[in-house]
């Protein structure tokens, strides 16, 4: 039977992220957990990643001392739920289990959480977590007690011998990096954690290790996707960007208003796009009834653009960026919302009032803090 | 002795580069060493790594047949001097063999090239790689016979056993990611390609393996820094992308013109950037002597604001990008020049006509493919 198959909704399961890096290796002052990515904190993404699949019940993510505040204001700034923020330990294996214990222990949480068949452990410096993997290694850890995510190697690994020389490399195919997310039957990594040493809680850095030490529990590997990468460097930072860009929906929503030349323009814009991505045509009527809009927008469809005449007021978007936040989709990726202003006027210069621009850019961050991005564009028609 | 303490001027020295790979894991149908990052081919900026340090004689670069003229046309395109292209094979060892024979093989090549002492071996798709490590491992290479820059490893490596389950996991610090550049006394690394197998070079990575089995060389090992990562998936262009931006140089030319209130602009600008940056403040009457702006140039200063009244001609910016495409020093990062255009007429609204846009963007297209980044900065002054 394939694990894959089977329904993760009739286990119960929960998810620690543990999210209290130092940032080191990413050279700024700033963790990278709490680097914004187009605006948002990378662990927004992660937690996002998780609130967004049904069948995770609670999402713990454990934070550094220092960083419990920071992190409740991202919980409550983004609107996330099911979450609960706890203190970490100074390493990773320690902040862990501390994120365990809240399942476990009742002196050590105020509010004891329903204890889960199954735990995920997820990085919050990996935000693009997809359902079907998440899916794969609870299934896989269901079944097996233990179970991760893996990847090619992308670089051959060598091992050095004591005078800084080669002493041999392994050869590629025969191993894999480990990545998350990882699951655990709960009972499985809490004993691990419980039995080990603290040499492996102030050195290690493998989950699935803990449970074959501890439990002898063998892990069942998964093959995960490119995007469950590490943001580790800064580039790293950058790269998240275009994983967005790329990902957002391969759907577009035209929306254009009665204006003959404003209707034409529409029109025109769909069927060029038409060729590249899937359009709905939206009269700018239609738009004004909520329960439309929002059932393109529960079809997948994040990409918005409006095509305006260029007096239009700011009012219309600002109902339509309403209506995208009334609707409470937790999403993974953000929405794009494009508003084009047609300038029919025939004058022969671009030309924007510096009150308008002001009114427009306050309008464009204030959508942003709600994870939609807008963006203008003035147009020139004749 | 510290290998890094001598000088690599005194030893002979080549380099290879193999750009034969497919690029099947970024997703796209272009091979990423094609791939444009800032409107320029990933394979030109390794090539200019090569090309700006003045010890390296003959570059080699390889690629697979189909792509003989693509690369042929960069090579052109971007004024690239002391380079050789070379037809591959099908696979990376089978290519870096292909490049050796250049130097050691008259029936291989119509112009047998001077067989260097140590020749260096870098991958295409590693677009930022200093003088620095380069002289580290050529050095160790002459010591040793064999060196490559290594990485701490970022994820955990395991053994999968034959059921798809962990078999063991590796103590991650006892093991290292085995990068590029490599480097090796040419007949140590030719006699490894000629004695090893076909398996080898069908299914071997490693080029320190080959000269550890087949001449007992044991490679010195050289950390190296974060920024000698192999772009492979699509979101490495974007990582590339953003260590472009970053390592610009961290020094500004500030030209501004006589006339008072743009004098005025530039020198407030000039003493803002001081805490940031290093400044040199320049008139335009300065910067129209060519030999000035050369020196400043010379001296790493890549970053150049001029500051224009609105009305002044395109024709001024132009001899600005003409004297820096003189200069003709192969650069690692582009230059970056910001045209900021001066509106002091008190009118209430931001405006630019349709023709001076037009050719300013043309100018500024035709600047990119020097390597010359141009962007415009319109900006109401009262």
């Amino acid at each position: 039977r394939d694990p894959a198959q089977m329904e993760p909704g009739l286990v119960s399961v929960s998810a620690v992220l543990p999210a209290g890096g130092s940032g080191e290796r990413l050279g700024g002052s700033t963790p990278k957990q709490f680097c914004a990515v187009q605006g948002r904190p990378l662990v927004s993404y992660a937690v996002r990643a998780m609130e967004r699949i049904s069948w995770i019940s609670d999402i713990i993510v454990v934070v550094s001392p220092e960083n419990i505040e920071t992190m409740k204001t991202i919980v409550e700034k983004y609107g996330h739920k099911r979450v609960t923020v706890v203190e970490g330990g100074i390493t990773r294996h320690r902040s862990i289990f501390n994120g365990l214990k809240v399942f476990a222990e009742k002196e050590f949480s105020s509010h004891l959480l329903q204890k889960p068949e199954v735990v995920i452990i997820h990085d919050a410096v990996r935000p693009f977590v997809e359902e079907d993997i998440l899916s794969k290694v609870v299934m896989a850890a269901k079944e097996h007690g233990a179970a991760g995510a893996i990847r090619p190697l992308v670089s051959t690994v060598i091992a050095s011998a004591a005078d800084g020389c080669l002493d041999h490399s392994l050869e590629r195919a025969r191993y894999r990096a480990s990545e998350m997310p990882q699951a655990f039957l709960f009972d499985i990594i809490y004993e691990a954690y419980q039995q080990c040493t603290d040499y492996d809680l102030d050195y290690g850095t493998e989950c699935l290790h803990l449970a074959l030490k501890y439990c002898k529990t063998k892990a069942k590997l998964v093959e995960g996707t490119a995007d469950l990468w590490k943001v580790t460097y800064k580039r790293d930072l950058y790269a998240a960007e275009s994983i967005i860009k790329d990902n957002l929906s391969q759907e577009v929503c035209v929306i254009s208003d009665a204006n003959e030349t404003v209707a034409q323009v529409g029109f025109l814009l769909s069927e060029s796009l038409k060729s590249q991505i899937k359009v709905e045509a939206v009269s700018r009527s239609q738009s004004r009834n909520d329960s439309h809009l929002q059932s393109i927008f529960s079809g997948q469809c994040y990409n918005f653009v409006c095509v305006n005449d260029k007096n239009c007021a700011i009012q219309e978007s600002q109902q339509l960026v309403h209506m995208l936040e009334k609707s409470d989709i937790p999403l993974l990726y953000p929405v794009v919302l494009i508003l084009v202003y047609l300038d029919i006027s025939g004058n022969n210069s671009f030309s924007i009032g510096m009150e308008e621009l002001t009114s427009f850019k306050k309008f464009a961050r204030g959508a942003k803090k709600k994870n939609i991005l807008v963006y203008g564009l003035l147009i020139q028609y004749k």
